[in-house]
């Protein structure tokens, strides 16, 4: 690939509620790292302007940063909006732990992988953190996949041991089982052929808490710090889930992660609605993230992380779509819950209750920070050059196309409007196009329009 | 147009919570009226297959019937996901009175209301129930523009004279002035040239109480029982325009409503988040019906309507968009909303309060039930024979493409899995075809696939 140009108008979210919205040209250079960039009416923006490379967006489209998936499941997948009115404890007994099971079957897992890598690049999805299953080879599939479509992806096999919580045909025989599991996985991901840049990478993945023995958190910990690889896992999702772990440890998720060395930096927590403002300090101090999921916890946590809360202590936080316990590939559709979802929180729910008691006044959040937390925010809690049109970071973007709703507000609040309209309507039908890594991924064929 | 054939699986909702999905054949007469369905394996089935007209669905597609949207502002189509950060005083006062001024230029209406509607088709609304100004001439606009495109509309002159909340630029001058402007449109709208069938009807529009004085409450609830026309407004939206009627007249929305003569058969009442048991008795009574606004309520409403009880109780109910309070113009959206926001209120929202105290168990609705909303349910709210493919209705009908994450699933809960993925997935990029009254609609270059 050789140097390229892109022109048009492009909007970022340089930190959470501030966005930019800029008529501008990208230089590129052959890493796919932006070199430079120059606003319309400067001279450099005109030199640009003549590159034999350059590509010009039409005047109805705009350039924006590619969104960050905090956490999904991959192979759920195939059961994505199924089975949401059951319980937690019946959605994993008799959907989701038989499904994941059926990946010690590679052809199944390669088809599954195959068909949603490319599904979520359409959505927009550039980087994506993944939980797999406790199968290697299936779990290898999927970072092919990320490999083959060209996706910068995290992938987790999954270590889960505990007998009370796992069946006996989708566990790990022993926390050894799982930790040499674990190290093979790391040093095969590295190793994967077109792998030479790192754009896929292995993630230590204990699924949560309940499901692992105290030997497996522990060596996953050691593991983490040997390896320096990324950790991931749930954390204080429902009100079971946080006192099963406070009657087994006496304390909350996230000392107990912490004390087994997993609260690292660019650890990510999925969920964490009920950590407290003590967990939330050992968050930033051991510079983990949060990976919201709004849509997921209208279902399965009971109750609204306050990001409100996140944004202004500057706890890393970013959007995931949990699927399948979210129903949505769309972080587009879950930046718009997680405005709804704060706002429901601020504003109480029950209208029998007394206005002043109903709700907790002030843990609104606006679609600028949706945005951010869509792709900046996402991009910092991993720890990677991504989620700004800014010289030094790689380029992964979508080109949308402004249409249904969508048409460019003019005035003086030009880009509070224009990332408005993005976060309530973008979604499938307006992404025409996606860069990783400064390359164009080929989404066709997946809903989109030619 | 000739008697014509639709063969192919198709899903309906003749009841809150149950559905029907089968493999069928339609047979639709001149007056698109669906005169004859037959199941696959009957003769009859492989007769009307034989028929010349036939238009079989692939089998990756799905018929269902149209959507309704039971709450729309046509005018505030160009402020659509704009300043929803704003408390409703200065949303009203800054951006919807002065857009909703701009009407009295009738270039303007014809030019917003002739992009509105085809693109409200491509979405899937077959059927909408539509506020528009207090402009004659631009709300006949409106009603022009459904028929051009072939959309069901109920047009409604909103009507508004209460000085102490609405500007002096827009607002009726009298209760006589607005009650002889909606006389006129009535008798406008019926004789509009090309609405012989009456595809298009006027609706008698109080804007809400707040902005209507008893002279012209009185009036419009006379003109009703008058002329039989519908009836359309908002009512117990929020904690302020609860109390502000309860405060004028010493009783709820509901029972003021009642008194005035506007709670009649068919008449819509918009968000009514705030009503009580004996405002829904006294709804049902009359014959009248809600329309549910989910994800508008999450803006203005500070609580969220219990549809469970609505379900519940046989109180008539189906959803609307309310743009620009609510962002979305697809039902659909607003329909997986509805199932979010009646688990929000069943689960509580804040973290801090104990699992016990914090939710009200047993509001939930499901899937199903939402998909009943979106079709049925808002058909028999209005009173229109559509919302089923079923003999006696007339064909109001989207063919859907069962894209990402909307494969067939298998198996003896088929139909309650295919609704399901409808509700979660299904948009834009997913309504290939659309019927109204019969006939193809065009949608052609509304964000469409070719
Ligand atoms: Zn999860
Ligand atoms: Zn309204």
């Amino acid at each position: 690939m050789s140097r390229a140009v892109i022109a048009g108008r492009m909007l970022d979210a340089p930190a959470p509620g501030k966005t930019d919205l800029e008529e501008a040209a990208l230089l590129i250079d052959q890493s796919g790292t932006i070199i430079e960039r120059a606003g319309r009416g400067t001279p450099q923006f005109d030199m640009l302007l003549r590159s034999p490379d350059v590509r010009k967006l039409d005047a109805r489209s705009l350039l924006i940063p590619g969104l960050v998936d905090l956490h999904i499941h991959a192979p759920q997948w195939p059961q994505i909006g199924t089975a949401l009115d059951l319980p937690l404890e019946r959605w994993l007994g008799e959907y989701t732990f038989p499904l994941e099971a059926r990946y010690e079957d590679i052809a199944f897992a390669e088809a599954v992988y195959d068909d949603l890598v490319p599904a979520l690049l359409a959505q927009g999805t550039t980087t994506a953190l993944y939980f797999t299953t406790i199968h290697e080879d299936a779990s290898l599939a999927l970072a092919r996949s990320c490999l083959k479509y060209g996706q910068r992806g995290f992938v987790g096999l999954v270590a889960m041991d505990n007998a009370a919580l796992c069946p006996e045909t989708y566990r790990h025989a022993s926390p050894e089982a799982a930790i040499d599991a674990t190290r093979r996985f790391i040093e095969a991901v590295r190793k994967l052929p077109g792998n030479e840049t790192g754009l896929v990478q292995p993630v230590i993945t204990p699924r949560f808490i309940p499901a692992c023995s105290d030997a497996l958190l522990r060596g996953l910990g050691e593991l983490a710090r040997e390896t320096g690889v990324r950790v991931q896992t749930h954390a204080s999702e429902s009100d079971w889930e946080h006192e099963c772990v406070r009657t087994r440890f006496g304390c909350t998720d996230v000392e107990a992660l912490d004390t087994f060395g997993l609260l690292r930096q660019h650890t990510v927590l999925a969920h964490a609605g009920f950590t407290n403002a003590d967990d939330r300090e050992r968050i930033r101090k051991r510079q983990s993230a949060i990976a919201h999921c709004p849509i997921s916890n209208a279902f399965f946590a009971g109750a609204v992380l306050p990001v409100r809360h996140l944004i202004d202590e500057g706890t890393a936080c970013g959007l995931g779509t949990d699927i399948s316990g979210g129903y949505s590939p769309s972080i587009f559709e879950n930046a718009r819950q997680a405005v709804i979802a704060a706002r429901m929180l601020t504003s109480g729910v029950n209208p029998d209750t007394a206005p002043g008691k109903r709700g907790s006044p002030g843990l609104e959040i606006d679609f600028a920070e949706a945005f951010w937390l869509a792709t900046r925010g996402g991009a910092e809690a991993l720890g990677v050059p991504t989620g700004l049109l800014r010289p030094g970071m790689k380029l992964d973007a979508l080109e949308l196309r402004m249409d249904i709703g969508m048409s460019f507000p003019e005035g003086p609040d030009c880009a509070a409007n224009a990332v408005q309209k993005i976060v309530c309507h973008a979604g499938l039908h307006s992404v025409t196009r996606v860069w990783v890594d400064g390359k164009i991924v080929d989404v066709h064929g997946r809903g989109k329009q030619p």
